[in-house]
C-alpha cells in the first residue's frame, strides 16, 4: 500500500519525486485545496469537497457583521476580540493573537527565528508544510500509517525536532489524537504546533489542548472560526501561545492585519450563545457522520480510514478513487482528491459530512456509478 | 530650521539619534499613526488626525458589503476584483495584486529578494521605511527641504539606489510631485515604488503614474481604497506592477490573504459610478482645503508647508506645535503630531481637511487657545 509506511522522510521539492513504500510517487501539490473542486466548471456541484459547515454563516452572525459595515472608516482595533478569545479559553489576552485565518498563522509560525529542524506529521493539512518551505525550510515528514489507522505515536517524533506540527482532529484523516499523546510530543526548546482548526466540530472540544498553553512549554494552538461559522471568505482564526511567542509572531506583520468585520466575528463567535450553537452543531455533525459511515459501510469497495472519525469529514479508500471522483463529478458531486496529501495517494478521497438527504443522494450516485 | 536639509542620511535605529540640521534630534517613532490620537481618551474628539474621508463608507457601499455577508462560507476568489482594478487603469490583470490595505503591500515589497540599497524619500508615510527595517534593511533617507516646499528633485536620488519609495501626493506634506519628476527617478534595475494612497483625492488623479506601469520599467504603484471610501477597517488596497514583480510579491503570502468583503469593495470602488463619486469628493475636498488654507492664513503664527497642497490634509508649522496640539485636545480637536515623521520635528502638525462647519469651529478653537 502506498501509504503504509511509518517513520520520517525528508520532504522532496515540489517537482521532485519522493520514495514511499519502495516505489517512486509523484510529489503532491501542497497548494491544492478543496475549493478548487467547486470553482469554475465545478460551481454547480453538490459540495462534499470543502469542509465548511453548510447553511452558514447563521442569520444572527450575518446581521451582526452587516451592522459593523457602518464602522469601517475607523482603523481596526483587536483589543475586544483578543479579550473575548482569551476569556473563552481561560487564558490571559497576551497569549492570544487574532489572525487572518489559520493560513496567516502558519506563515507567521514558519518565519519564526530559530526554527532549524521542523517536522510535520502527515497526512495532514498541507499549508503548514508549504509555509515552512516558503520560509526556506526543508521539513521532515513523520508519515503516520494507514494500516495503523493513522495513530500518533509521540515517541516516533525525531528527538532533534525543534518544531513539530500536528493536526487534531486531523484533516484529512478525521483522526482525533488523545490530548495526552499530543502533549507527550512537547520537549524543552521545542515548538509544538497543534492545528485545532476543526476541533470545534468535536462535542465538548474533547482532546483540545487550547487551555494548556500556559502549562505546556512551547505549545502553540491554532484555531479557525471559518469552518463551523462559515467565515472562510472573511478569514478569521487565532493563535494561543506563550506571551513571548505571540510577540515574536507579531513582529513583521503588516499594520492592521485583520479587518474590523473579522474582529467583530471573532468576538461574536466566542460568546456563550455562539459556543452553545457550535456544541449543538458538533452533535448534529456526529449524528450525520454516523449515518454517512453506515451508508458507506454498505459498499464493500469503500473503506473509511479510521474506525472512529471525529472531524466533519471522512477519509475513504477505494481501489480506483481517482476514477470514482471523476464519475461522481458527472453525477453532480464534488469530492476532495486525496493524492495531494503527503502520505496518501490515488486510492483516497475526502468527503465532507452533510445532512441525511445529501448522504442518501450520494448513496444513490455511488450505486449508479457502479460502486459495490 | 530642523527640517531644512536636503541630501540623504542613513536612517538610524529606532532608539538611536539622528543628526538633522546640525543638532541631535530624537529618532521618530515610525509606528505612531494618526488613529492613536483618537483612541481611548481621544475617542470623543473632533477627528482632524486621521485622513479618512468623513461620512464614509457611503450607504450604497455599506449595503453592497452587507449583502456579501451571505457568501462568506466560500473561500475568497480575487479574480473579479483584479479584473475590475485592471480595467479601471487600462492594464492587464496580471499587473494587479489586491492587498489587505497599502500596509500589506509595503511589507511584501520590503521582503522582495534583491533589495540592497533602498532609499525612502522623506518626510512621508512611515510604514514603507518601517517595513524595510523589519525586513532587515537599513534604508537611506532622502530628506526633502521644508525651505524648498518639500520639492522632489529626482537628480538627488542616489545613483546606486536599487529601490526608491516616493509618496504622491505625499503624506504628511500634501505636496503633489509632477508625474514627470516621479518617473525621472526610474532607472534600469531599480524598483520605483510610488505610494499613491491619496491620489484619488486629487481631481482627475492628476500626476498619477498608475497607467504607466507597462511603460516605465521597475515602476510599482500602490493604491489604497481606505481613505476615500472609509474602508480603513476593512483593509483594502492594491499594487500595480510588472507581471514578474506581481508574481514575486505573491510568493510567500498566506493563502487567501484578502477576504471576500474587501474584494467586493475593491470591485465596487472601480465601477464608473464609484469613480464619478470619488471625483466629486475630490473636488469637494479641494474647496474645503481652500477654505481651511484661507482660515489658517488669518493666523500669522501658522504656516502651511506648501503653497499648493493637493492632499486631503495640510501640514502646518507653528513655533510650539507640540503645545498647540495639547491645547487643541483640551478644546476637543485631535490633530496629528508631526514629530514622528523623519525630516520633520516638533514644529509641525497635520490637519485633515473637513467641512466648513468643522473648519470654522477649529478657527474659533485656535483663537481661544491664543494662536495669533
Amino acid at each position: 500500500m502506498e501509504t503504509g509506511i511509518g517513520g520520517t522522510v525528508p520532504a522532496a521539492g515540489p517537482r521532485a519525486e519522493a520514495r514511499s513504500g519502495g516505489r517512486p510517487v509523484e510529489e503532491p501539490d501542497l497548494r491544492h485545496h478543496g475549493d478548487a473542486e467547486v470553482r469554475g466548471e465545478g460551481a454547480g456541484l453538490v459540495d462534499l469537497a470543502v469542509n465548511v459547515r453548510a447553511g452558514t454563516p447563521p442569520a444572527w452572525l450575518r446581521e451582526r457583521l452587516a451592522a459593523s459595515m457602518g464602522d469601517l472608516a475607523a482603523y481596526p482595533d483587536d483589543t475586544a476580540a483578543r479579550r473575548a478569545v482569551a476569556r473563552r479559553h481561560g487564558l490571559a489576552p497576551d497569549r492570544v493573537m487574532v489572525t487572518a485565518g489559520a493560513a496567516e498563522a502558519f506563515v507567521l509560525l514558519a518565519r519564526l527565528e530559530g526554527i532549524r529542524r521542523p517536522v510535520v506529521v502527515h497526512p495532514q493539512f498541507t499549508e503548514p508544510e508549504a509555509a515552512l518551505r516558503d520560509a526556506g525550510h526543508r521539513p521532515r515528514r513523520l508519515l503516520l500509517s494507514a494500516a495503523d489507522g493513522f495513530r500518533l505515536d509521540p515517541a516516533a517524533v525525531p528527538a532533534k525536532a525543534d518544531t513539530v506540527v500536528i493536526g487534531n482532529p486531523t484533516n484529512p484523516t478525521s483522526v482525533l489524537h488523545p490530548a495526552e499523546a499530543v502533549v507527550a510530543a512537547a520537549r524543552p526548546g521545542r515548538l509544538l504546533v497543534v492545528d485545532e482548526a476543526f476541533i470545534d466540530a468535536v462535542p465538548g472540544e474533547r482532546e483540545s489542548v487550547a487551555g494548556l498553553v500556559d502549562e505546556v512549554p512551547g505549545l502553540v494552538v491554532i484555531r479557525s472560526l471559518t469552518k463551523t461559522w462559515g467565515l472562510a471568505g472573511l478569514r478569521i482564526g487565532y493563535v494561543l501561545a506563550s506571551p513571548r511567542t505571540v510577540r515574536e509572531l507579531e513582529r513583521g506583520r503588516p499594520l492592521w492585519p485583520v479587518g474590523t468585520p473579522a474582529l467583530v466575528a471573532a468576538e461574536a463567535c466566542c460568546s456563550p450563545r455562539a459556543l452553545a450553537e457550535a456544541e449543538a452543531a458538533a452533535r448534529e455533525t456526529e449524528e450525520r457522520r454516523d449515518l454517512l459511515m453506515a451508508t458507506l459501510s454498505g459498499f464493500g469497495e469503500l473503506r473509511v480510514a479510521t474506525p472512529a472519525p471525529r472531524g466533519p469529514f471522512l477519509l475513504v479508500e477505494h481501489p480506483e478513487a481517482d476514477r470514482l471522483r471523476e464519475r461522481l463529478r458527472e453525477e453532480g458531486f464534488a469530492v476532495r482528491r486525496g493524492d495531494t496529501f503527503p502520505g496518501l495517494g490515488r486510492r483516497w478521497l475526502r468527503l465532507a459530512v452533510r445532512d441525511a438527504a445529501t448522504t442518501e443522494a450520494l448513496r444513490e450516485a455511488l450505486v449508479r456509478v457502479g460502486v459495490t
